[in-house]
């Protein structure tokens, strides 16, 4: 099953590391990871989605309890969470096909951050669905270059870490 | 000086913690760093932001393009980047504070993902800097949780990876 992990950490080195050697270690693939500052410029959130045992995944997130600069770690459930991530993509312009591209975009509430005569640059935020499926469409265009940041997450409603 | 590296690298197990370990290896604190897929199933995009001494990164960025599941890196100039940043915040609502959130949240093009009687919670893409502004406004409202992705960054224009 897929499972999304909140954790708080302190913002040192070797941290991010030593919580990926943990995952690596148990045989995890980390699907997507994004860690940025919080309120607390010591202190870093990290958002790690993994596939993986159920069982063998409830011990990683003990071990990680466990380590010196995990300060909270969460596992929240998909329906408890708001999920959103990030989106660049780089595609080539030509002629009539922008008018196609910047309707595309428009749907998606996607903005163009960049552009020149050759092309065109996209940002998207939203679900991990539906920047997936921006991508399905604009891959009929010829895609240049895709960067994505990984998965954020966040408590729905009163629910925090 | 600060630093953005790009790399592709294997979407295997394993590589996360050892591109973090060179970094860390080296004393190198990472500042963020977001990890997503590509348009390749079996790559990976990471982007890391760092401060550090240029001549030490420069050697670091050349063992990361020796290590095995590391296929391209680019440490790209600031000036030839677009960097993003998404950010989701949760705030307090209390009466009559609603509106001027919202109006906030209007300036900056940010979009309101869950709300419920007591909160808000908004959702806003951005450059670093402008995520840092509407943070330090929606401060004055008590600011319960925040999670960002990191920096990604594309080239301006024709430059790319």
């Amino acid at each position: 099953m897929e499972h999304i992990i909140s954790a708080l950490v302190e913002n040192k080195s070797g941290v991010l590391a030593r919580v990926a050697g943990l995952f690596s270690g148990r045989g995890f693939n980390i699907d997507s990871l994004a860690v940025g500052r919080t309120e607390d410029k010591s202190v870093s959130r990290m958002t790690i989605v993994v596939q993986g045992d159920d069982a063998i995944l409830e011990q990683v997130t003990k071990q990680l309890n466990k380590m010196i600069d995990v300060i909270k770690v969460w596992d929240l459930p998909q329906q408890d969470a708001v999920q959103r991530e990030l989106l660049l993509v780089k595609i080539p312009v030509e002629g009539s096909r922008r008018s196609e591209i910047l309707q595309i975009a428009d749907i998606f509430g996607a903005r163009v951050v960049d552009v020149t005569h050759r092309d065109l640059t996209l940002e998207m935020a939203g679900n991990p669905q539906t920047v997936s499926s921006i991508l399905e469409l604009l891959d009929n265009f010829g895609i240049k270059e895709i960067v994505r940041t990984g998965r954020i997450a966040i408590g729905r409603g009163e629910r925090n870490l």
